[in-house]
């Protein structure tokens, strides 16, 4: 989706990080919880995931502060603890909080005992899971972070929304290049390119979703509405069930496994005044418990160089390494400043002024 | 694909079991090793994984042992170990004994940490991803196993066969259903069904694989001559680069961390003098490290429940659990005896005459 420049202003990163911190602190977050979630929210726009960014603070997290949903001061606990492997409550707080506990628990369990695993139950949304799993890769290590979402995937030949979204996230060091950073949803693509194609009345591939019967269709107001998502792979006759498989095995991990919740239980963290009950899942794992690291770098560096210089299919410019347009991005907007959509702007302008928050200027435009 | 009843013969599991396990023996193949690799190959057969069953016995392993392209009497050592980690050679051994060895490894060290994982390299193809993850199950933990493969699909916007189908199993155990097994190719499809398509002269779905050009195809002669398959997700306009970033996370893990071979360099078991340089990665995870096994089959049983009993889509008829149909087909496979394709009957009577090894009858046609 292309993004029209006179839609947005451009934010310096550091200046929007520090206003959406002070907001949170506005609703009785701690100021270190609201740095994480900040930082979190402002990586993703950086990262040009405008999905899962800045846009979302007040709809997602400021919202169910506000009236009481969600646990403004959660302090994650670990409620059971064995060995390589932890099991943690995240208390209804946001999801960023707990989740970067865990993943911090599992970068020091990582370097006891080679890997480092945990479960987070009672969470809520977390933003792009890309952020945990790329917190191990300071450290000398692979970071995997995955989690369960409000149902709006359709298991293969149900026409019920049951399955999330559920990302999965893998970020491993490389040498020379960017880190390998893969971060996708399990369906085909988020509802948000959905929402967006029935705004502007175009059809979409009938591979990306169904209708409320369960029928493949080009009409994305069908799918939107009453329909849902394929999981990755579409229909069943092209594999869809493998994503299907995928997404089941996440909320499973996520969900079952935490004691979280599941399927239709994830609710949605828009409307739900219930606690949303989502469940994340985390490792970290050291990279010289298998291969001293100058040499897995050294791997790493011809791996990633063997698939940049394959041969390119007819019409095709560039093969990709996962993570490597986001990285790209990210250098963009941190010397540009960050996209922030207009409407959002105004949101966030309205916010600020209501809690005697100085708003930074955007930048101003260099032709 | 529809089995033709008229090209199979039915042999019994254990029957089929021991003549196999008799000529690897013949092949200076260790009773204990040919014992696992033979299971391995019959249960691929039992569950209806045919493709990977007891007809690659001879292709895929025998004739490999009697070019001495295949060491028969490998030992997998440990080459680094720490905490609840390892990794291993496989020595070129066959990669049943290897992964098998890993996995039990696995368990043991999950016991003590929650959780064991490791690497193996050096290996050789090892039938299906699924026995490994499964052997976690009677242990009441979580399996998972991945792999690296001689390459056959394109990277997005290549031309070039650079990934395996890299499989992706994971198996969970469950309370009254039978346990959650995925076990999955990250390719759309596996070259299998591309080449029984061209042998049938029939056009398959443009999602599957690309020609020599990397543009997609519904010709699968161009496919399987020169083109690829494409990775789970078809081209990228259905978000085939998912299925890219996924299947070359699992070459990261298995090839590229284990110190064993990847992309390219993964070769091809039933051409290649060289050894092959297959590398896996398994993982065992102990439930009770997170839950109560009670509570955890409990909530197991409500997951598969809410799947099982949600609303079908138009024309459908059933919802199907990961592994559901590889369980029916395995119970209907020991009732009436595993299906053994005639040429492959022909191949493994010349082969035991030569070794005066005794056949079974197969099963008479019960109609």
């Amino acid at each position: 989706m292309v993004k029209e420049a006179k839609d947005y202003v451009k934010v310096p990163a550091p200046a929007l990080k520090k206003i959406a911190a002070e907001l949170l602190e506005e609703y009785n977050v701690p100021p270190s919880h609201a740095h994480i979630v900040s930082d979190v929210l402002v990586t993703a726009d950086l990262r040009g995931v405008e999905s899962h960014g800045i846009g979302r603070l007040f709809p997602y997290y400021i919202s169910r502060l506000q009236q009481g949903y969600m646990n403004p001061q959660s302090s994650p606990h670990i409620t059971r603890n064995f060995g390589a492997t932890f099991n943690m409550d995240g208390e209804n707080g946001l999801g960023h909080v707990a989740c970067h506990a865990a993943m911090r628990k599992c970068i020091d369990l990582a370097r006891e005992f080679g890997i480092g695993l945990g479960g987070i139950k009672n969470s809520n949304h977390f933003g792009i899971a890309g952020y945990y799993s790329m917190m191990a890769l300071q450290e000398g290590m692979i970071g995997i972070c995955i989690s369960n979402s409000q149902p709006l995937a359709l298991p293969t030949f149900s026409k019920k929304r049951l399955l999330g979204t559920n990302p999965f996230s893998i970020a491993v060091p490389a040498g020379k290049a960017q880190p390998f950073v893969l971060d996708m949803a399990t369906s085909v693509v988020p509802i948000g390119k959905i929402e967006v194609s029935r705004r502007k009345g175009i059809k979409v591939p009938p591979e990306w979703g169904a209708d409320s019967r369960g029928r493949a269709t080009s009409d994305p107001a069908q799918i939107f509405e009453g329909g849902g998502l394929f999981p990755l792979g579409g229909p069943e006759e092209t594999a869809g069930y493998k994503g299907y498989g995928l997404s089941a095995a996440i909320d499973i991990l996520s969900g079952v496994l935490t004691g979280s919740s599941f399927l239709a239980g994830v609710l949605n963290a828009r409307v739900s005044p219930e606690p949303c009950g989502v469940g994340h899942f985390v490792a970290a794992l050291q990279v010289e418990a298998f291969m001293d690291m100058s040499e897995f770098k050294e791997r790493m560096n011809q791996f990633i160089e063997e698939l940049k210089t394959a041969p390119l299919a007819d019409g095709c410019d560039k093969i990709y390494i996962a993570g490597e347009k986001e990285f790209s991005q990210w250098e963009q907007n941190m010397k540009d400043g960050v996209p922030v959509h207009r409407k959002v702007w105004e949101e966030l302008t309205a916010l600020c002024s209501k809690h005697n928050i100085k708003l930074p200027e955007p930048c101003t435009d260099q032709p």
